[in-house]
């Protein structure tokens, strides 16, 4: 329900723009754009295929071409920037926040690079420089070097005339960073204790310096965890030797914290998170054939225990109309435990120390329910087959799979991790690979036995 | 990679931590624990099976533990609460915001309410009952009352005064709220803007009037949407009448998207997002034996449907070896798709103006891998079965079951919205039935038609 208002909203301005496209009438669709923020532009044109993405790309405000490219995927910004001149496209950047500058600046074409960095001040372009000189998904790629330091031995009046003097603050400015004569980071004073404070207080009365600084070479992801743990807002960014080379703002949490949530979800259907809702189709193929080549292997990995049993099948083939189900509900039920890992893994709550007694309680839910399915499912097979031994075959085999399934669904997820492969990615193939040749398996080899005798 | 870091930290807390409880020393533990925030206290605790997670509840700092209840799942909370008597309860709820409280009190028992509704003074009291009118999942339940708000007539000096009278700020106050005489709301002021203006400037040329204003009844998916896209660290709440009512703040929103993307995760394998790692097994049997019921339901369809065929597969037994080839495949180009389309509605790309675009897209990407696929499979069945016909029907059907893979993915997630229904939970059962069905259909069909002739 609450998904369907986001979707009206943005679905009723797509509606709109759509019509006036159509309608081949520009002036409304200009007007309607341009009451939208950077961010939503991205992904209203996003969702445009690419003829309409175009016009409606020519027709943005150019103050908001540089926001916009930062806001959309790196497929449509290439396709974006296909569109535009040496000269548009210097003219939307150089305006852009060093971060912003460094996340957009590996698209662009050489020579712009160039270009754009000519126009540049030497102090920005160093900045810059230094940025980039970070590993990406790290906090040294993250941070903007922009901030504003205070020293700790002024009093509050003093620094309210330098921040008067000094005129506008870089977004989300709400801590200034205290920092020593060799810029090193000492702590932090919040504009709210600058504001309720009286004009003598001195500033080392203010400061927190509780708050960790953030290390230039911590990941990303690591960064979020910190960020929304802690509620802050803004946080200080330091290399080895404590000196302060700046600040990452929650703006830029929030859109980590949402790739991160793309990632698992696109990962776990073998997709790339830049795949675009309108990629040319070369490219969706390309993307998409080669984890459709692996599930293929794990197919016929459980062709081929099937055809191990080809005389039993050829006897009772009954047995080919029920097979399915023993590994479907199998491969069900171990999905269902590696969410529940790839979760605990992800928030750091899942480690050797508590591995067994997951495993312990996973099996005892996967007898419970192998017992409580596999009767329903030999009660069913019974009144169709009026078999009573092939209702035992089935209820065994799908006793054995839901045990499978947990242990799978615990174990290879760990297993996956300590290998440096992403179990949200590669987990739902492997478990449900083991679920399918454990499912084929014990059906068929319990009817080989028990049927055939 | 960058998972592995936060892993790593929050694992290492773990290992000292469940070392530390074993050798029965329980000073370490209390150090440790009281060194960490409320969140990451929280996230501690749910990685502790019930029996240390009470020993280790008990060594929290009194000071944390209302923080810390907001910051576990409900079930965890269930059973923190379970261990605490009233009198520890209300200590440690009374001091937390409205809001978070407001999150907290459904969980309380019924005597705890009355007795914290008792201890509160009365406009808290008024406000609480206030918040908690409004609908769960609304901008309402999100607000939090306590706002600085300003008028518009003084200059810079005065409101500084006033708010060095008042002290100490609500946290995360990025802005003031300028209303009118009828609280009815005008615009806002950024700390930074008074920083940096001149006392004698006036508060109505600082104003920012151009942020809407969040309406009360907006959803909680809605308000994420245009912090995300505005950047906003906080935001006003009004009434219908534009009267200010509080104000929701960038901490809460990161826990709104993060939840969001719990609920997709665990929704697709028919989990609850509350399910702790450590749930009662019985508990754990009831929320997931209701989803193992409707996949069965949908094998039982396949089956069905394979049963048709019985005489087909009892002359050539090959076709059970391959059939569940036909139809995992399928059912894994079918689901990433639908994983493109979830995506697409969360973000309101996908509407019905571009839904035909996209069939049309997907329906080539469909035909292509299905002929690469298809290919590969049928020399793989010949050299396998040494059958030509036998690999042009099964070619022919893994086409047909792309096509249908396509087709699936792309309207069944539109008319699943339609009826209301969370594609991203049930995209997956449904599109993965429909390819179950027609995998086996055209495939055991097919083989009918040409090989027994």
């Amino acid at each position: 329900m609450a998904e369907a208002v986001r979707h009206d909203k943005t679905a009723r301005q797509l509606r709109l723009l759509s019509d006036a496209l159509d309608s081949g009438r520009l002036g409304p669709v200009r007007r309607l754009v341009n009451t939208l923020a950077p961010a939503e532009i991205g992904n209203l044109l996003e969702s445009l295929p690419p003829g309409k993405r175009e016009i409606v790309w020519g027709l943005v405000d150019p103050e908001d071409d540089g926001e916009v490219l930062v806001h959309v995927g790196d497929e449509v910004r290439e396709s974006l920037l296909a569109d535009m001149d040496p000269d548009e496209i210097i003219a939307a950047v150089e305006d852009l926040d060093i971060d912003d500058l460094a996340d957009l600046v590996e698209d662009l074409p050489d020579t712009v690079i160039d270009e754009v960095l000519k126009s540049m001040d030497r102090e920005n372009r160093e900045r810059l420089e230094q940025v980039l000189s970070y590993p990406e998904d790290s906090a040294g790629r993250l941070m903007n070097p922009d901030v504003v330091t205070v020293r700790a031995d002024v009093n509050v009046d003093v620094v309210l005339r330098y921040l008067r003097l000094r005129g506008e603050l870089p977004d989300h400015t709400d801590h200034l960073f205290v920092v020593s004569r060799r810029h090193q980071y000492l702590g932090r004073v919040s504009l709210a204790s600058l504001v309720t404070h009286e004009d003598t207080t001195p500033i080392n009365r203010l400061i927190d310096d509780e708050q960790p600084a953030i290390d230039v070479g911590e990941s990303d992801e690591e960064v979020a965890r910190q960020f929304s743990d802690h509620d802050w807002v803004s946080a200080p960014v330091v290399d080895d030797n404590n000196i302060l080379l700046g600040r990452i703002t929650i703006d830029d949490v929030v859109d980590i914290i949402r790739a991160q949530a793309e990632h698992q979800a696109l990962g776990a259907a073998g997709l790339d998170e830049e795949e675009d809702l309108f990629s040319p189709i070369r490219r969706a193929v390309r993307g998409r054939v080669v984890w459709l080549g692996i599930n293929l292997c794990t197919a016929f990995l459980a062709a081929s225990v099937i055809g191990q049993f080809e005389l039993t099948l050829e006897k009772i083939v009954a047995l080919a109309v029920l097979m399915p189900i023993v590994a479907g509900v199998g491969g069900n039920a171990a999905v269902q435990v590696l969410t529940l890992m790839v979760r605990g893994l992800a928030l750091g709550q899942v480690g050797a120390s508590n591995a067994r007694i997951l495993l312990w309680k996973e099996s005892r839910v996967a007898l419970i329910n192998g017992v409580l399915i596999g009767s329903l499912v030999g009660m069913i097979a019974y009144f169709w087959f009026h078999s009573f031994l092939l209702s035992v075959v089935i209820t065994l085999a799908l006793i054995i799979n839901f045990c499978a399934a947990a242990l799978a669904g615990v174990l290879l997820p760990l297993l996956l991790k300590r290998m440096n492969v992403d179990p949200a990615v590669a987990g739902t193939v492997v478990v449900t690979a083991v679920t399918d040749v454990i499912g084929f398996f014990s059906f068929l080899g319990l009817a080989t036995l028990i049927l055939l005798n």
